[in-house]
């Protein structure tokens, strides 16, 4: 795969730039702290199952592809589709012989590719050694210390993509961060989109929930990156787009998804195919049966976006949770889901995919300790894994029903910590820091050694919010918590925030599309 | 390495039982939940060093203890140790030629030992794929919600003995879990280790602030266990204490430790040998450097106990954090120290003896967001890094200042969930599924399967404390955050407390012990 065009450092923003505005942003960069547009671990992944126990997970998979199959409901053109591919059609069930789908995914499917953002030095790739972090995806309520829980409107979505734009931690701007209740559902994806082109330089997500709202997604990408749209070397457009394409699992594509599928494949853009899972509903309550049923429906979804475009990215996703077996209610950061997602990242290197799982998900109302060690539960398996694209990295509180501004800033935070992690060892001369134990000698401290002054700057992972100060003195500051003081860091940093230069007439004309597009239907609740 | 007498699943407890009172301990363990005596991993260990690189790390701690050495203060008797044995011995300062260490550890250490509790189904594996989770160790304050913070008492001391008894997923009492600074200095050890031995059935640790009081823990444990003291195979005494032996780092042994180590050693009792280590003060900024020096004083250590008595056994222990380079307060949970644990743990495996490290360490002074992402981040390197024996499970707030009620009833949740993380995927026909996927089918629900029902009580990790009800449920009950759940469980728990019978004889003749020793000298602050 070739790199995005910036460096794995942060790189000057020069394009369309002359010097004061230069000299500006060189500032507000300064400010937002120093970002990197993606990570390149340096460490290795870690793997709970040997060779023969991901052959039988892949065997299962091909088993329920066999003999249960894969119902594509409500899209004949999916249907006929699968038939032409040689697949056994019975009704809306598709079941494909052993190895079928493997096979038109590996012939196709590229291993990794690069997403571009409009921002050159934003551009991530998803694949191979490479992580990439985006914010939460899709809470209708938002949730923050003032004000408590309500239903999340365009200026909650604003302020998130504004937040995530500010983090330096995190590499994406997400997709449907909070849902905009306060717009009609059938037009929400116009400002949710434009939020993203407007006030954020990183790469995005487009919408799923209709065929045309897809269609929306790539018209404004295409009036946004212009002339930059289509790769003048392939002549195809760039992919510029990431798409979450849920499965309705156990075994199932509706034509929502199939349809948004099919318009962002066909315009080369990227589709994460994810089976929604929390074990005990939507699938058995074991690790191999859930990663096995994921896998089938993956490997079904992903075959399916190569058939219809062959080449079209595609990323093998995993959401997998449990429900409470007392009360129904779906948990997070439990051990289970850590383990089908360490299995799940084996299997797609295997199959030769990009990956998505993880996050920082959880189950609690509040940014309270349940959160964060569910989170941190989530999270850290997440990086050890080896999962590529990170969605709900920052801000998942009540199992995705709620995005809270004070969970944002402290996953944000929790996501600095993964950069320094998967940087790994340094085993340079100056990491070896052998000088300094020379220097210092017994019994003596390295404070004031020479080796701890030149590394001063860069020694250790700080965090912004973390309180490490005595008892003491932190009393004397108000005794707060780390909430109370992430409450008092989302609000600085949206006082702060200044948006990233776009060019006026591009604005104008993705304000135009939206508005030409939103006075030809009327609003809809759905 | 024999396994304890014990298996795997909780044992029933028959030794000196008659029927009625084996009734009513059966009600007990009930009570107090499935309770694993330890446990052996079935998922492999994360590393994030290559060959070279823990070579690297080998070679520059040989550097260290040939060219730099470590000095052994105030103890003649080491000296005249390290002279018979062939190190060049200059003034206190110790150098030993590359390999030397390594050679004295390896001949004779063994790679394992089982430590013995009076009730030998909680006898504990140390090394190995073996885990064994005690509590925190050597705070001077406790910390609740009702109180707050205030220094800790004997009364805080019993009932985290007795909180530790009874939580399912700690396999050893622990040592100085807080400090009764309501006793004289010089006697509070007896008090100490009387409550572990009269409020617990599980394993325990020594004192270790002066030579005579690790012999009268020693005395104790012959006191405690009787004719079954020493080994009717080996003549030896059974390793029934194990006792935690601090570096002065850097490079330091002290008189006090070097004693205190010495009478175990040669009664065949366990010592952690530690280099206690804040990086940037007592070691350099790096990864790196920090893990060669741990090496050298662990290297230096573990050589001069198996010096003093060849095949005691020795544990390599590593507590390493880090300081803020801000404040130099010292921070915990952050990406470098897992990185330090994850070297550490490889190295040593290489050298062939049990590995102590990690925990729920946090810098938060209380139960909050910050304390669980810290705890998180540091409990699940050390259980996927492979520490054999984990101090500091449960209860750690404040950097180690602060034993709190709260989070030692979260941080066990917590080891409860590594117990199924460690359990690993279970790849049995019952494990993998395949009737659940093909009785339900596309579009159905796993909720009532045939499946489901049979593994419903064994399917997925319970917490007693997590809430996942919907936030209407969360708030018609009070809007609680973990830390309030907390409290209200470790009251009731210790309200439901009773302790594991104790033959009245061994009772009287420990009191007896403790008194006869108390008068026979004054009450020191010292």
């Amino acid at each position: 795969m070739d790199e995005p065009q910036a460096p794995a450092a942060p790189a000057p923003r020069t394009h369309r730039a002359s010097g004061g505005r230069e000299a500006k942003r060189a500032a507000r960069s300064a400010r937002a702290g120093v970002s990197m547009p993606y990570i390149t671990r340096k460490i290795g992944v870690y793997e709970v199952l040997d060779e023969e126990g991901l052959a039988t997970i892949e065997r299962n998979a091909d088993t329920i592809l066999a003999e249960i199959g894969i119902e594509y409901r409500d899209d004949a053109e999916a249907l006929a589709v699968w038939k032409a591919a040689g697949a056994e059609v019975d009704g809306v069930r598709v079941r494909c012989p052993p190895g079928m789908c493997r096979s038109i995914v590996q012939a196709s499917a590229p291993r990794d590719f690069i997403q571009h953002a409009r921002n050159p030095a934003r551009s991530v790739p998803i694949g191979g050694k490479h992580t990439v972090f985006a914010p939460s995806y899709g809470s209708p309520f938002v949730r923050n210390l003032d004000e408590g829980r309500r239903y999340a409107t365009i200026e909650d979505f604003r302020n998130f993509v504004k937040l995530a734009y500010l983090a330096p931690s995190l590499h994406h701007s997400g997709g449907t961060i909070c849902e905009p209740v306060d717009l009609p559902v059938n037009k929400r994806h116009f400002d949710m989109v434009y939020s993203h082109m407007k006030y954020s330089d990183k790469p995005f997500m487009g919408s799923v929930t209709h065929p045309e709202r897809a269609q929306d997604s790539v018209e404004m990408a295409k009036i946004l990156f212009g002339d930059q749209y289509v790769d003048p070397v392939t002549g195809k457009p760039k992919t510029v787009i990431i798409n979450l394409i849920n499965a309705n699992s156990p075994m199932t594509y509706d034509a929502t998804m199939l349809g948004a599928a099919k318009v962002y494949a066909r315009a080369n853009q990227a589709t994460i195919i994810t089976p929604f899972i929390l074990a005990g509903a939507m699938s058995p309550v074991t690790v191999a049966g859930t990663a096995a049923q994921t896998l089938a429906e993956a490997l079904s979804g992903m075959a399916f976006v190569q058939l219809v475009a062959p080449g079209a990215p595609v990323v093998l996703g995993s959401f997998a949770s449990s429900i409470s077996m007392q009360s129904g209610a779906p948990t997070f950061g439990t051990p289970e889901p850590a383990l089908v997602l360490f299995a799940m990242a084996a299997l797609a290197r295997r199959l030769g995919v990009p990956f998505r799982s993880g996050g920082a998900l959880c189950g609690s109302k509040i940014p309270d300790a349940q959160a964060a060690y569910e989170s941190a539960n989530t999270l850290l398996p997440t990086c050890l894994g080896g999962v590529n694209f990170v969605l709900h990295t920052a801000g998942w509180l009540e199992g995705g029903l709620s995005m809270g501004y004070e969970k944002f800033v402290m996953d944000v935070d929790q996501a600095g910590m993964m950069h320094t992690l998967l940087a790994g060892v340094d085993l340079s001369d100056n990491g070896q820091a052998m000088d300094a134990i020379r220097e210092v000698g017994p019994g003596k401290h390295f404070l004031g050694c020479a080796h701890t002054q030149a590394n001063f700057e860069t020694a250790f992972y700080r965090s912004p919010i973390a309180d490490n100060n005595s008892v003491e003195q932190w009393e004397a500051e108000g005794s707060q918590d780390l909430a109370q003081r992430a409450n008092a860091s989302w609000k600085k940093q949206l006082a702060s925030y200044e948006a990233p230069p776009l060019d006026p007439a591009i604005d104008e004309a993705l304000q135009d599309y939206m508005n030409r597009r939103k006075a030809t239907f009327a609003d809809s609740k759905y």
